[in-house]
């Protein structure tokens, strides 16, 4: 049986940027095969720009250009936004909202700071808002979180959200590089921008840990609920000394899920070589999502780029296109849970700590007595005997963040301590 | 806005067994947050078994098991079979189908068997067909191949989609352990069978196999289109080989495109040790995916067990339940393309062959002409020289499996060859 022929669903494209170009030109040339997934055929009726007479890819049809985005949201049932930034993409996805349209973005820095206002105009009307480009690029992520894992908990996410902090630290990792050294390298060849603040801060990752977070325990998080440190501190010492642990070091998004609350945390951490997050090597991103039933899975792929970034896009399209077509809608994100999100202080995490101290007898009583005394347990101890001075790296048990940082504001202060040298939280074992 | 209260979506279980008895827990544990999720109360309105006086698990309720099938399909709007092999499974499919039911399977047997027959009876009904657990467990593949990537092209499909043959090969490869040793180990741990062969000759993973490529491609495949070959004559020379070439021996699920057609294929393989494959351990497993436009993605997770399975059946139940509740349908499979399923013959690989050959000049020289003859191009030498006899092992370029297979053939009987010791693909460069 074949399904009735359906009206045409229109689309409308708003912003041919390097994503939005690719779109297109996916629209266009795979049509007659989208057409039987969809349900109906499906016209790209418009793409908005700001000035139609910029030269622009040769893919984009010119008589498609339109400067009025009010008109071209009046005629479209999808609307696509690829403009990026704040404004005016905040207001015409809830214009569109309005009017019924469904919305289809990979806009993360809009989620992450207006996520909650437009889930609810999406509600509000009755309208799809998909967004699988916005967390990690060509991964689905999105999809799998809140269709596949609808019926179990998932209790802790450990991500690799940003391509190029981990293109630099795997360069330091596999070639033994220094920070400013792998990173000049990444700006050469374009992985990193030449003010690679948002990256190696880990603004980009934050918003990402963000949207990953309300997602995946229908909670209302924002940027600034999330804890943020960035990797310009590694040094090669510390890749070293991480190598020689069996471990690596990765720039981590990390959101869990506790009795008392959630907890959202963007850091480097030092993560087991056996771990699947470790594998992960250049600029590819990865997500690892550990679940009650399901247990731990994990997500690879491409997390930008126009092309990989345009196949997320499209497959939204096509569902939400399938919603018009056939009837349905996709999963409500306005439900909220009400648990608290609690500050980087209430983490449970567990730390290595490396230091120089005199190389003398009592000098590790000393320090373990500083740990001891703020109830912080010794999972291992590694000493590196030096020239009058020796290595010390301790790894603790997990212990509340607060109860980790006075330990080590203690410690730089101790007479037993010459030098706290690095201090890396420990994940993923 | 809130949804208007809707009906309880009536769902039915069928066999709980390992898998059946989690969804059953959780089914009734999670029901009051999975409500918001579906758009409705879901309810569990019995459960089918063959014997109702047998002893089970005491999170089954006594009171909703049935003996009657018919009678239970007929009260559902969802039917959950986890009975497992084609009878009576097939049958009450069809059945549930015909009274135009929602079908949630984690059947992988009944799929790679009568896939299309299935199919074809969901969308003649306008019913939804959801399987994500038929083919790699607690990971979500189905989804993201189904919908996700459903406006790119899938041009190649690697998997690791059999947990006991990863365990096996994961063993010999950190331990270096030899074949047998290895199945007696798993064997001793639960990860292997009594009577391996299902697993360790390929079975398994080629059911997995042809219902990857039928969702991928949008194309029938059965089991008799998949090429099969197993690990038994997996040497521990062939992993220490693979490592001191920087490769790892999986058991490879492989379904590619090409112009011609299709081909589908499981076979022993070496992939390279920086590959995402490559870090897939112990009985875990994971599928890379090469499309189009999002490049290569890897989906990773448990691959079997009773609550990661539960896990995505779950999933399933709240998806087709939502269109129950809300509207909509899943997507439909019986669009099938026209492309041909191609022989392995027709197949495009690479070959490491391992052989031992007389210690004299001349060797190599001829050992190259039987290549050349055929027309397959040799990628690299490596020579191990020995006492009276070397080690030689050639990596060749891709060629047609047929002139690769002929080439094997010919040098088996070549006087400058003592013998041909191994013969393994090489996948994923």
């Amino acid at each position: 049986m074949s399904e009735p022929a359906k009206p045409t669903v229109r689309v409308a494209v708003l912003g041919p940027g390097i994503v939005g170009t690719q779109v297109v030109r996916l629209l266009l040339e795979h049509s007659e095969e989208l057409a039987p997934r969809v349900g109906a055929p499906l016209e790209l009726v418009g793409i908005y720009v700001r000035d139609a007479t910029r030269e622009r890819d040769a893919v984009i049809p010119r008589d498609l250009l339109t400067e009025d985005a009010a008109a071209l949201i009046d005629r479209a049932d999808v609307v696509v936004e690829l403009m990026g930034g704040i404004e005016p993409a905040r207001t015409l996805i809830l214009s569109a909202f309005a009017a019924g349209k469904a919305v289809v973005t990979a806009n993360k820095a809009l989620i992450a700071a207006h996520g909650p206002e437009l889930f609810e105009a999406a509600d509000a009307a009755g309208a799809d808002f998909y967004f699988e480009a916005a967390v990690a690029g060509a991964i689905p992520l999105v999809r799998p979180v809140r269709e596949s894992l609808a019926g179990d908990h998932i209790q802790r996410i450990l991500g690799i959200v940003n391509g190029t902090t981990n293109y630099v630290l795997d360069q330091m990792t596999q070639r033994g590089l220094g920070y400013d050294v792998a990173l000049k390298e990444a700006q050469d060849l374009g992985y990193a921008e030449a003010d690679p603040t948002a990256d190696v801060e880990g603004f980009d990752a934050a918003a990402k840990a963000a949207i990953l977070a309300s997602l995946a325990f229908h909670q209302r998080v924002s940027l600034d609920d999330v804890f943020r440190e960035g990797i310009s501190a590694i040094t090669a010492d510390d890749v070293i000394t991480a190598r020689d642990n069996h471990q690596v070091v990765k720039l981590l998004a990390i959101a869990e899920r506790s009795d008392a609350g959630v907890t959202v945390r963007v850091h480097p951490a030092l993560v087991p070589d056996t771990h699947p997050l470790a594998g992960v090597h250049g600029a590819f991103n990865a997500v690892f999502i550990e679940a009650e039933s399901a247990g731990g899975l994990m997500f690879y792929g491409q997390g930008a780029g126009g092309a990989p970034t345009a196949s997320a896009v499209l497959g939204d399209i096509v569902s939400v296109a399938r919603h018009r077509a056939v009837g349905g809608r996709g999963p409500r994100e306005s439900n909220y849970a009400v648990n608290a999100v609690l500050p980087m202080d209430a983490a449970h995490t567990r730390y290595a700590v490396r230091m120089s101290v005199p190389d003398r007898p009592g000098v590790l009583a000393r320090v373990a007595e500083v740990f001891a005394s703020h109830g912080v347990g010794i999972e291992s101890v590694r000493q590196i005997a030096g020239d009058g001075t020796a290595g010390l790296v301790i790894a603790t048990h997990r212990a509340p963040e607060s109860d980790l940082a006075a330990t080590v504001a203690q410690l730089r202060s101790a007479d037993a301590v010459h030098e706290v040298l690095s201090v890396l939280r420990i994940e993923g074992d």
